[in-house]
């Protein structure tokens, strides 16, 4: 889209955002309902241009790049189970989070409120695009969005089907922007009065760049540099289920455990039994030196340390203590989730005090971490932040709040000076 | 500070950041006692360098400001007072905002955590680095300061008293750093892996700069243009009362009314009286055409629209609507407190849920906007953005959470394959 297009469709937007943050719940989920049934309406074309994207990116993609660029019947029936579970979630806006008397008569309240723009930038699947804008709907917020170019046929139909869906909407649909360019997007990262908050979703490289080229909040993660601590309370059975699962169930996730620390006091007993898994499983260890005293490896080199490897490889470190294990959590994990395996309160209780991750796990996989599983309803993303959302990000996280203040003419002076005074009491 | 002697502190911080972060609610309450103290017992030396601020810039600093630099008797009994305050409030952290059962067993909780470090720069005044470092270490936060430089011996002797209290906790006090030149403030606007939330207050200017020169996420606002708008239902009398309060209580304060919109329907009942009253008060008024129409006045000037006076000066302009109204607001706010006065529940529905403020008041001043009015318990500062913490900050704000997830060697695989299910069960 050229300056003076998206310049206008920015206006527009504005306008459109302003409707869609005073919007009822029946508003916005008649929306989403309408969303749902267009795509519906439309699937045939939709399915078409999927299959002009695949045919041309075939060869140059890997099998399972394709099957999530893929956008077929089953897909679709996906995409709208999910709008319907989004529907059917509770508003999360306009709660009350406090509601305090400050004196006789003047209420102040805390309510929840759309945060405003969100800037989206995802990679190829087509159907992240549904699912993103069905939490901006429901969340009351704009968006501004841009999906992978391997997905650009079929993104701009589902796009266009969306947007037809909502013609029949009073909210419209100028609240929402697709976008295509690398221009359109360094655009954005410059519109800090436009956007409120972006959330990139792609390879660590990308994120990273997003963060250091805007002054836009940024919610998500570049590395999810996953651990699990193997104590010396651990149940080993336990300690090794864990570890597999951690890094079997889905390696290329960011949940997905990079790193084994494995308490210098069982090492002898636990390594052995996980070297033997790992060859049934075809996992490459990485062992530092302690840990090759008791099995056999390629050693650690040092640029493997606090690497993402997102495949069948991880770090087998060996830690003299607890202590020592958070230490090089601290310094070489990435803040995403961080597991203990132990029967020792104390081991958990040390650990998760000391452990500066949005997610610490005690005798559970990292696996878990994830919005669905930890019952958020909807998942945005995961953040490694420390501001605003953190770790599983659900639709709470789209949203901000505002204070409400009513009074009867009440000013401040009185207070100042003070002839009254305040008697701060809360409201239930 | 030299680079290599801030390098080592910044290493000492990090070892005193873990300690402090997961210390007990008792210890961080004993080391403000000790602060406490320490600031009393050292007090003829902190007002003797204080002396020598004050007489270094007496002849170039206004008598409002020199009376912030001053530090006496009075001044530290109210930070010690203040200190006491912190005492009694209830610990921040520690708290669980969610417990859920993702199945038997697999226990989840939202727990309340410090957020690391903080970085605050702020202006002259030496009492608010008293009150910045109890807050901090009441929320379990490490810090690094920088105060005015008008305040410098203050500054340093407020320190040294503070490090030499907390000497004897266990606590340490190598989570505190003091800077004092620009240098180190460069310096730190680039330590995005240290520091997790800087906290600017100072002039809009500086607060600008900061917020364009970082990657660290900054709490706080660089503009106050707070509008109060005089609805056409609105009790006139009302009206003005609050419209002088929100100018004349404290006009260089940053919730202090810069723009009052008046309903075109009542503009000549109402403009006479603000006219006058305006001149008995000594107010500068910047009217618009419509306005002038009414009353005179200066004309207001395409420069002063969407201006911060902080002094007795204002703008009048006329609105059609309460709609005309909230889009001028939208348009020439900062997003910090806006005001109506209305006796029409309609007009406070329109105006409270379309102006996209932190602050939104209904027929009271824009002075309450505060943490101690709100009954905050303390204040941190205000927050225009829409990330964490908005409007006025209290404790909360210096908190983030983490999600401490607990099982019995529960793994992922059985839930990906669908042999169990999550049940998702909240814990009250």
């Amino acid at each position: 889209m050229d300056e003076k297009e998206f310049f206008s469709e920015l206006e527009a937007l504005r306008e459109g955002r302003m409707r869609l943050s005073s919007s009822t719940l029946k508003e916005r989920n008649d929306a989403l309902n309408l969303v749902s049934d267009a795509l519906e309406k439309n699937k045939d074309w939709i399915f078409s241009e999927n299959r002009k994207d695949i045919e041309k990116w075939k060869d140059k993609l890997s099998e399972s790049v394709l099957k999530r660029l893929l956008f077929d019947e089953k897909k679709l029936a996906g995409v709208r189970l999910g709008i319907s579970d989004v529907v059917k979630l509770p508003d999360p806006v306009g709660k009350v989070t406090e509601k305090r008397e400050l004196d006789e008569g003047l209420v102040l309240q805390r309510v929840t409120v759309p945060i405003g723009t969100i800037g989206m930038i995802f990679e190829s699947r087509p159907d992240a695009l549904v699912q993103i804008v069905a939490l901006a709907i429901k969340s009351g917020n704009a968006l501004i969005l841009k999906g992978g170019k391997e997905a650009e046929r079929t993104n701009r139909a589902l796009f266009e089907s969306i947007r037809e869906g909502l013609s029949s909407s009073p909210l419209g649909s100028s609240f929402l922007i697709q976008i295509e360019s690398h221009e359109d997007v360094d655009r954005i990262l410059k519109l800090d009065g436009d956007i409120d908050l972006l959330i990139p979703r792609g390879s660590n490289e990308f994120v990273r760049k997003v963060m250091a080229n805007t002054n836009i909040p940024v919610l998500g993660h570049a590395d999810g540099v996953c651990s699990v601590y193997v104590d010396e309370f651990a149940n080993l059975e336990m300690a090794l289920e864990i570890v597999i699962d951690s890094k079997c169930d889905y390696p290329a996730a960011c949940n997905a455990v990079e790193c084994v620390i494995v308490n210098g006091k069982v090492k002898d007993a636990f390594l052995p039994m996980l070297g033997e898994k790992a060859r049934e499983m075809g996992i490459v260890l990485h062992l530092d030196e302690s840990a090759r005293d008791v099995i056999d490896g390629a050693p650690l080199k040092d640029s493997d340390v606090g690497r993402e490897y997102l495949s069948l490889e991880m770090n087998v470190v060996v830690a003299k203590s607890v202590e020592d294990a958070v230490l090089y959590i601290q310094k070489h994990g990435s803040k995403h989730t961080d597991a203990i395996v132990t029967d020792s309160i104390e081991s958990w209780r040390y650990f998760s005090s000391h452990v500066d991750s949005a997610d610490v796990f005690w005798n559970a996989s990292t696996r878990f971490a994830d919005g669905f599983r930890f019952g958020l309803g909807a998942e945005v993303g995961i953040a490694t932040g420390k501001i605003h959302a953190r770790g599983p990000v659900g639709l709470e996280g789209l949203t901000t709040y505002k204070w409400l203040l009513s009074g009867h003419g009440d000013v401040v002076s009185p207070y100042t000076s003070g002839v009254k005074k305040f008697h701060h009491r809360e409201i239930k």
